[in-house]
């Protein structure tokens, strides 16, 4: 059972965490638990399969179960959308087709990241992707992971198609997020959103619509608040929570020292918060003990009060 | 004749074009045309010698014609910032000494940018740095040309001297910023200041104190607007005022196929503007006439009576 | 049937372009005259589904046709090594058993591709992949594509393994080559061998086994001849041949603007060397018409007596 | 006096390491026993001021002196290479003429490396430098420090004046040197000079003319050695020499974390030799206690006869 989309779908929508029991085993139960523990929090749709989800990592037969999964467990209470990326345009369309039958929402989709495309490769591909699926369409910008950057005008290109509803960009560059905000300032229909949490609060401020922030795996309150405080233009209240949002990103993301370091944190935490298992997928794995401790006291240090109210 | 800076400085510092009649000669009529512009126009202070200054494509001789005669048309009425990046100390140092002896108020120093320095080289540069300084001292984060980023705790331990009273960051990555940000939230009169205006209003609202706004050479009072409806927390009129930034910074600097673009989009606008020549020093050089008529129509389209009242 | 490989592996093997008739649809009478071509021309291995083989854009039934075509066609006459990269471990692995069902004699993998590893996890990750592979397996480094280099004390460290029999670098860069050789420079059994032509001559003189060079599907007999004037340490011949390497390499593979410029000139050269179809795989497609006649001119221009003799 | 160079010039041109008592005291008395060290060891001219000088650390003052004192000891015995790259023209130019009053021979330039040039823009700049150097011009591709390669077809524009005699490259890759080769195969007076000593035998071998490489500091005889037993083809001998080359490279350049542990092993290691104080300039600073063992070590384990004889 799908939930149709508001445009522009706003508000904060956690890019979920997939939950494991081992490399190709999907914890169904901390899946429901999880899913539970966002509803509750307030959030306002789902993203599974995104860079947190590790969608990358998993085998095409889990990343199947983990949209069935989902899809059955939220049972039309938000939107669900499911990520798609794949360096084969036919692998995306046919997970696309997943997401359809099981009552998803709408897909999203990163550039190719094997083999980097040129602009105008990129408004090809779209415009090949676009016809073949049955679901509307967001754009996600993940440079760091894909080599490329959307330009703002191939935003514009791509977008001139209206089953593409908004973008997603986790870019962290402000500049270029104001950049295709402003080139797509004439679609008050299209949704844009951020990625890094860290950023949320102002560019929700400046007009964007909502945040994919993965700290609202553990926190969901925190960020939907955030989202709050900057929709209600509460600046005040939105500095305090930023405070406590860029506490996060400083402890917890930010220990071991690989990239990978945040999806380590965010999966040790949510373990220890009691949500589910701390598997993370090859080619990572799980922290150390030494480093779970660091989590630990990050976690302890935060005001739980207010996170988990 | 020097003015003590109020701590944290705040508000809009315009990186100052400089203008040139030709490689190695200072246009000292343009000069003063440009910095009465921008104190009509309400700018808080003044920063000479950064990236958008061309101090790097400069002679010695000419960056100490333009720190001297920039202190004496300013003449104490609001301070005056000289920027000493360099990739030697000693040239640094004696840079630093010019402007001290000129009246200028603080030095910014970005990392010395042929031989990337690693984190703990980069404190110690500083510390070596700092004892040789008569000048309070700015940092200037600007990886783009430096190939290197201050890692947040690094910026910590540089400002421990107190002699370091602030922090321009030109990266556009606003995770990076509120990182920054956040290592000296325990120091209120630690200046944060924004280098790329698309990204001034965001930030000011959030904490940081002002922009050095290469965009404000044309129009000052855009960008004095802009930082005071963000200090009053005009959200409304924030969004309108950034609408003609994404404008500006969408039509006038990407013009041009080069890094560059943005400083000869902004040389010719000056030019166009009536305040100077449009030289632009080697390596680059001034835009053609095609390029320079794309100028003249993205200035024709903006609106120039909100601009220049 | 397969075809034991001697150790260390030597010679040029052709990467494989991927015959397509549709972005699904592989074109299997290509196939077979494009192998027969290659073994008509001396080569001494193949190498299917790599970069060059756009094995990232093909669907995994794509994927399994091609191995199970080659296998057929080739059918023992000469070593096949599959390329099982992906981002996902599983599916790796299950490449890995379609590879040795149908005769393959090793599979070749590079680094996952989407979110960069470190170098501990990058050799925990072949820890991990290793043991569940039924075929020797060669390391491919790809680092513009996967954004990470074997240290060459990774190298060592996972080839502590004796399944692992060799190394394919693509990086271009010959003081990181250089610095695996001497890094293995006590298993003679461990193959080196180059990706890019442009290179394979001197590092074949320097002690490097062969070359997986792209070019050789068009030219199989000119890379031949350079690998053996290499281990005849015949020079005179090397330098001739390597200017026309240097030819194609400057003529062929820089038409168009974009990374895939090197692909899509490979497949127009082949089309028009009359061994099948130029179509290629979403996001990137064939050359305009405008291109092609660019490449026709190339060939033409190429000494074809001394090429296809 | 000067020494006419022979085209091309060919041959191993160390590129010196400037020895320091301090920050801005040059040693002469360890820049007279380095360069009879170089002499006697056969080396074919010197380079000063180049990465390896440390050039872009020392004041402009220090960088005159060391032209002078170079030129001094030379005396006309080799021809004398002056790197005079700056960000801006006019302190090229000057350096220049320091050059051509001392009776330096030539002078190597690399592109203005603050704000990175286009292609077009990086002619332009050599166009415009050129008519104003009164020696010979080598170009000088540093891409890790500079951000911009020399296109092959912008080497070839530039060196249409016959002024431009010779292009150094350390980018490493030598895919790109063979195309630069390729696109200067017309001008056998023109000097193709590896950075790298890594690869500046293959390169020799394949038609370069000779090597600027660091290494040659320490031990001229080995790097003169492989040079001729690449000029004489004798691989055999040039594999064995390599091998020295590369356990130098593996161990004395890579010691320590950060980009600068080359020119720490390298300087940390004359010192040990007896040449002179290891001092650093500023952003470094020489090794510490335990990094000098390892030096120390490495050297230990060198074949010491074969080195110094």
């Amino acid at each position: 059972m799908s939930c149709a989309i508001k445009s522009p779908l706003s508000g904060i929508i956690p890019p979920l965490v997939t939950p494991l029991i081992d490399n190709d085993v999907l914890d169904k139960e901390g899946l429901e638990k999880l899913i539970e523990h966002l509803i509750e929090g307030g959030v306002h749709a789902l993203f599974v399969l995104g860079t947190t989800g590790e969608a990358q990592s998993l085998s095409y037969k889990l990343r199947v179960e983990m949209i069935k999964n989902t899809c059955r467990i939220v049972d039309g209470r938000m939107p669900v959308l499911v990520c798609i990326s794949d360096t084969s345009i036919i692998e995306s369309v046919r997970l696309s087709y997943v997401a359809a039958d099981n009552g998803a929402d709408a897909v999203v989709s990163a550039p190719p990241y094997y083999f980097a495309p040129g602009q105008p490769e990129l408004a090809e591909f779209y415009q090949r992707l676009i016809p073949q699926l049955s679901l509307p369409l967001f754009l996600y910008n993940m440079p760091s992971h894909t080599k490329v950057n959307f330009a703002p005008s191939t935003v514009r290109r791509i977008a001139e198609d209206s089953r593409v509803i908004g973008f997603k960009d986790s870019s962290a560059n402000a500049v270029y997020f104001q950049s295709v905000m402003y080139a797509m300032r004439e679609r008050p229909d299209f949704a844009m959103l951020v990625g890094p949490e860290e950023m949320t609060g102002e560019l929700v401020l400046m007009g964007a619509h909502g945040g994919i922030n993965g700290g609202a795996n553990m926190f969901p309150r925190l960020y939907v608040d955030l989202y709050n405080a900057a929709k209600e233009r509460n600046i005040e209240k939105l500095q305090q929570l930023q405070e406590k949002v860029m506490q996060i990103s400083s402890t917890i993301y930010t220990i071991g020292q690989h990239a990978s370091s945040y999806l380590k944190g965010l999966k040790t935490s949510l373990y220890l918060l009691g949500i589910w298992s701390d598997f993370v997928a090859a080619p990572f794995h799980r922290f150390e003990k030494a480093e779970q401790m660091k989590v630990r006291k990050a976690l302890e240090e935060l005001d739980m009060d207010l996170l988990l109210r």
